[in-house]
């Protein structure tokens, strides 16, 4: 399902850190603290819509949005996931999983452009991202 | 996958047209001619995220999504394909499929509250809703 070619678009290396691969995706954190936002990108060349994935990789991308939707849901507040593929900026596809709640500075509103990014402070950045690679990858 | 006792939600009534039903979800048409607008709602009762549908339901989501896309992609001029289940509004599971052109009336944004809807002409709907069902429901 990947190809050694791949490589992370610069704009989505940009504004996350790797939290750890799963079988198809990159998993990264959106470095935004004013949202635990996390995103899927699958290592697959070339690839910008779901669509453009064969069956087995819809399938498995379809598994690990699932993963991650219930690893951030019991790690966060969450009042709604919400989970999209956009990428009218970004070509590379992406998935964004997000916990909402209500009362999160864009609420009832999607995330995107609302209001301006938050830098994280690093210790609680480091404690979101160590508890999702002990969800997601238990030793 | 479906019970007898689910209905649409109101909002989402009031919002679309019917297309038809697949085997999981009932197709909607967004009724603003701004985009051609696309909502997948699976007739789960009580159904909110993704991930409160089982693992075939998930499996099935993912085929219509991707039966959906195609048929609107081949129908309408599309740069990039926009899919999201947000429902921070309306929590019944719904997806959205959008076509979104570079120069339509949000690009490159996400198209959730950047412009009013715009009325249809009620030709142009019917065609589009009528070539979604030849391409979904071929007989």
């Amino acid at each position: 399902m990947s190809v050694p070619s791949w490589s992370l678009h610069p704009q989505l290396d940009a504004d996350t850190v790797p939290v750890g691969e799963l079988a198809l995706s990159r998993l990264l954190l959106a470095t935004d603290a004013n949202f635990p936002w996390l995103i899927l990108v699958p290592r697959c060349e070339g690839v910008s819509e779901i669509i453009d994935l064969d069956a087995p990789g819809q399938a498995e991308l379809t598994r690990e949005i699932a993963v991650v939707c219930r690893a951030l849901k019991a790690l966060v507040p969450c009042d709604k996931l919400n989970v999209a593929a956009l990428g009218n900026m970004v070509p590379q596809l992406h998935v964004h999983i997000i916990a909402r709640r209500r009362g999160d500075p864009a609420w009832p509103k999607p995330i995107w452009g609302v209001v301006p990014a938050r830098a994280y402070d690093s210790a609680a950045r480091d404690r979101l991202t160590a508890a999702l690679r002990d969800a997601l990858w238990p030793t």
